[in-house]
């Protein structure tokens, strides 16, 4: 297999995409993270402690008014470098197929990664922050307050998950 | 102000979008909600508690296999009725200028929406959600399981809005 992870694994399943897009996005900045190869990357965000970098186009530098008073953000990011067409996989680390809305791999019809990073500092238009897993250079497409009112569910519950827990 | 939202408040900041769009989605199905004008739907995800319904286009079938072992998902729609050039904004509700990227305003360089939202029932392609805010036929663009263990942070807080409330 290689890095970029376009090959397909026995047991995987792939459909036919549309013949169009039905949307289009900037990308608004990059995230810089110490990891320069997907081996490397940690296997989720909660995983590493390492202080990662979102870099903001300066044109958009107004727009992170009022970033700097909140403790956790909603990072979205753009994950190019997987395929879109899979709509079962058999990631590594769990080695049994489950379906992509069920996972939370880079593959998938919109690669668009949500992380909730804890924001350590803001420099101009460059943020410090942890809790991000993602390549170096990964295009950045939105960055939102984390309210806890709304996007904190602590009993949430992923029964496949919790079942191979034991 | 029309009901799609294009026009700008006293206070607004728009800036002008790049030339040339980086990367393309693919609605891959339909939310369904009761809510057909803008100024009817709730002003956040845990306003509501009605039933929504998560229409997956069929040709993604496969990819829910195990969603329905998820008690919170996190689904990611399309906010096409909002303009993407404001980086100052002056939220209705608020009354006051903040950053795009401090708001959950649909209006954004992306209009990528993230709600958590509790799964009620999965039927087919159908999913029966609460917890969703917006249109009636937003385009869906992915969803994802909502881990508590590196999704959920209830000691998060937003600075400004909490000093609003308080």
């Amino acid at each position: 297999m290689a890095d970029d992870d376009f090959g397909i694994r026995p047991g995987e399943i792939a459909v036919a995409l549309p013949d169009r897009y039905d949307a289009s996005l900037y990308f608004i900045g990059r995230i810089r993270t110490p990891w320069t190869s997907r081996d490397a990357c940690p296997k989720n965000p909660r995983e590493s402690d390492a202080v990662c970098t979102i870099e903001v186009d300066p044109r958009y530098a107004a727009a992170l008014t009022g970033v700097d008073s909140c403790s956790h953000l909603l990072v979205l990011y753009w994950m190019d470098r997987s395929r879109r067409d899979l709509v079962i996989q058999v990631p590594r680390h769990y080695g049994e197929p489950r379906g992509t809305f069920a996972l939370r791999s880079p593959a998938r019809p919109n690669p668009i990664a949500a992380s909730v990073a804890t924001l350590v500092a803001v420099a101009g238009t460059r943020l410090s922050v942890v809790g991000l897993d993602c390549l170096d250079g990964t295009p950045l497409l939105d960055i939102k307050p984390y309210f806890a009112s709304t996007d904190a569910y602590p009993q949430a519950v992923v029964g496949w998950h919790r079942a191979r827990q034991g």
